[in-house]
């Protein structure tokens, strides 16, 4: 499905080991590749720690606010792991043991004891529908807009694989990227007048280290593709023009 | 200088190319590490578009709620970099070109041209103090509680270092990290009441993968040595005890 009105995200990733500086994270920019990739326009990240308060506030101010949600971490059997509770308090509905998620643990580990810790993973909120997944973890979830998946990327990709075809895309993003091999100063104001000509492409200007100098990548991104096309046009000519001075 | 209430802190990471996933953001990871190391809580991290409105929202939101934010990105001479902008904005001050701030770029680079692009980097909001930075790129400055800092990590890294000493420190968060050659299901329950013990230390739990088998990694954080000595006799214990299973 593509729509013509803009689908936009936000990622939320809970957990203290991103705050501390102890592990990095690497989902949110591989579920931004993702989105890009479908036309979905990724506008927000938010990193929150383990905290019930915190991940309520942002479950409410994110759904609110765009298309879909997308969160990583906090679903495991550890006392730490509060991320269902708090998004079923957000959206105000209870929450319990899911049979058909206990089912698909059952089926997936025939060997491993369901101890109470572990029947902690298939506490779903009512009304949500489960995330499965190919790597025989238990099942994240989606309740309204949000999508509830795990922070261990392997687990996190494969839900996002499931998801995948169940979200709405918006018109793909196109993108140029044009190097220039000098410095943002130099291109920064004729690049600024060919933005001003064109309000529906997006120009970027991306300053790097190339074998020692600066240069600069300009990324143009649009949906029109003959807009872009123009665009990109007009920032090669001002490109060669800076070349040949 | 230590402060025995807690020292909060927020990142707000400003840059289209990270939610299009096309840079990876390594610069709040960098500073969640070097705040962790000085005893300042990082409590949250958001990354938005580079968009005047969604970035006063959250400099707004963040500087009300932590004693320091930290920025990164939309600081060069490009009509995208409208960080200093926004931020006065937030602020409800005035801007305009800063002449120490000239005075600095100027005696980095004699040989650049300060044209009009370029003096974009000098324009700082009224009542803000300048971030120096020992790597000679334009400074970036204090307006309140909020830090703004470029977004290339080798500059970002250098005006962290200028900025440190100013800024006053909790007490650092002791750890200690136990490895438990078993899956988070088999020691959860254990845990979650040794948690309940000590509710002055917080206690995580991270699954890894060694060498094809199931690990957890028990990290144990707190303020008050002898009570996370104590804590983590405990969790020590339960590890041994599991494992005579």
């Amino acid at each position: 499905m593509v729509d013509k009105e803009p689908v936009t995200a936000a990622v939320l990733v809970i957990g203290d080991e991103i705050l501390s500086g102890r592990t990095k994270d690497s989902n949110s920019g591989y579920i931004a590749e993702f989105l890009t990739q479908r036309g979905i326009d990724l506008n927000e990240i938010r990193v929150v720690s383990d905290d019930t308060a915190d991940i309520i506030d942002a479950v409410k101010a994110l759904s609110g606010r765009y298309t879909y949600v997308f969160t990583t971490g906090g679903i495991g059997p550890t006392h730490d792991d509060i991320t269902a509770d708090a998004v079923a308090a957000a959206f105000d509905v209870g929450i319990d043991h899911n049979d058909e998620a206990i089912a698909i643990m059952k089926a997936n580990r025939p060997d491993m004891e369901l101890n109470e810790a572990r029947l902690r993973m298939a506490r779903i909120p009512f009304g949500a529908s489960l995330i499965k997944n190919a790597v025989g973890a238990p099942p994240g979830f989606k309740l309204e807009n949000v999508h509830v998946m795990a922070g261990v990327p392997s687990v996190m990709k494969a839900m996002l694989e499931e998801v995948g075809p169940t979200l709405k895309g918006g018109i793909v993003i196109q993108s140029r990227t044009l190097p220039f091999m000098g410095g943002e100063g130099v291109i920064a104001s004729g690049l600024g007048e060919i933005q001003d000509g064109y309000p529906l492409i997006s120009i970027g200007s991306y300053p790097a280290l190339k074998d020692g100098k600066f240069m600069t990548n300009i990324v143009l991104r649009g949906r029109d593709e003959a807009l872009l096309e123009e665009a990109t046009g007009a920032v090669n000519a001002l490109i060669e023009e800076l070349l040949r001075k």
